[in-house]
């Protein structure tokens, strides 16, 4: 790379960085790139801490030593995205929504990209602290969403199937009592695909009564896997009698009357204990 | 925002325009969020321009007049990520990837968000001047792909599901033909989930005949759509007798020999015509 002068050589440490999420640069990386003096890097370094904290990106971690270097930490503000949030609530309220069955439709969010980035950001965020190894999630609407918090931490995302395919090679299999339609269902995972012992977090875009999340716990057991915690789009509140707890929600869904065709929607729990 | 210094005002605008593809950013946005004077904002966009050029990032367009501004188009050189998918190649030759019925174990690398997010930059790459409406992919495996491809082009993914879900409400199904095994399935997509006349690129993990890329160009036809293309991470040339043409593949599976143990890959199609 030649030789750049000083703010083009901070735009591209700043492209550089927030694409290598929780990943450890050596400063001997950016002396070389841009062929610059530890100090000058060390500065620039410096400001770019300062300019992701003023934009509300996230943490430059510095990782003191030898071995070290610095490693960019994506985090949401809350306070800062809880008008985007009540947007969404908003636009979730419209009747229109409104399916056969109580049932609502979010396709449209969850197909845009920057809505489903975003969640994928706050979800990490939450969890940017928990050295998970993998994000997990069931096919098929939860997929985007764990996929993108898997960016924002770094590490691989796993798909559980509902059958088994066989270009999985052989599957971990379990049965589930899905807790609100109470029908046995069937999921699976390929034996490959995770690492034992390993910390898990699980992602999904709803969940009514956790039948789907508690499966998944299930099956992570024959994984000798640890959860990290859930993270749901939207929770429905329809179900008291929850199968999980503690789950991550961004958003909840109350009392949908079909005749008045009113849809009641509030902040998730990632809002509760907000300070 | 605080006022900036150049060197935090060009990392900013950077961090700004690389997460917001495709997008028409109009100058005076960066005049009120550094409180800059209309030339600085125009020497530093050349700035980020030749940074973005030098890191193999993309284009900077400008946009002229008065509802104009500046656009993030996203770009990859092959010549540079050809070392990349050779990689790649040679990773996915290993011969524990050889599952029953000549099935290649690729779930590892779709698995993990740096790979998943460099090949939806290299698909969006190919069509970033061909207006597309809508990426498309059908469940399960291409989602990641389709999402990160969309993600760079900014705008809506859509998932077409091989059953019917009751929460997407009314559904348009048609049955196709599997162009390898001869079976016949079924694919729908919501009704709602595409507006009529979009253009449409179709993304998918793995090709064979092309019978599913062929059942979603059928099904894009209720939806008066027109296909911009279709890309697939690996296309097998096992069946000479394609239902498709002009996919572009990264990858091509040649002779896998389960008897000697072997996988022959290939680069793909997107390198067929590079200068």
């Amino acid at each position: 790379m030649k030789k750049l002068k000083r703010s083009a050589r901070l735009a591209d440490m700043m492209q550089y960085l927030i694409r290598r999420p929780h990943q450890l640069i050596p400063l001997t990386l950016f002396k070389e790139r841009y062929q610059a003096a530890k100090s000058s890097i060390s500065e620039d370094l410096q400001i770019i801490k300062e300019t992701m904290d003023m934009s509300g990106l996230g943490e430059l971690l510095t990782v003191p030593g030898a071995a070290g270097g610095v490693k960019y930490i994506p985090a949401v503000d809350l306070g800062r995205i809880k008008s985007w949030v009540e947007e969404l609530r908003a636009g979730l309220e419209d009747p229109d929504r409104l399916l056969p069955g109580g049932y609502l439709y979010m396709s449209d969010y969850l197909s845009q990209p920057q809505v489903v980035n975003r969640i994928g950001q706050i979800f990490s965020s939450q969890f940017r602290d928990s050295s998970v190894d993998y994000v997990i999630t069931v096919e098929t609407k939860g997929i985007p969403l764990a996929y993108a918090t898997s960016q924002y931490l770094n590490v691989p995302f796993v798909i559980v199937r509902r059958d088994h395919r066989v270009t999985e090679g052989s599957v971990v299999s379990i049965n589930y009592v899905s807790g609100s339609t109470k029908r046995i269902q069937t999921m699976s995972l390929a034996r490959r695909s995770m690492k034992p012992n390993s910390k898990v977090l699980i992602v999904d875009d709803f969940m009514k009564a956790g039948g789907t999340i508690r499966g998944m716990m299930d099956l992570l057991k024959e994984f000798e896997a640890e959860v990290a915690g859930a993270c749901v789009f939207v929770e429905s509140l329809a179900t008291t009698e929850k199968l999980v707890e503690n789950v991550y929600s961004l958003l909840r869904l109350g009392d949908v009357d079909i005749k008045e065709r009113t849809i009641a929607m509030q902040l998730g729990s990632i809002f509760d204990h907000e300070l």
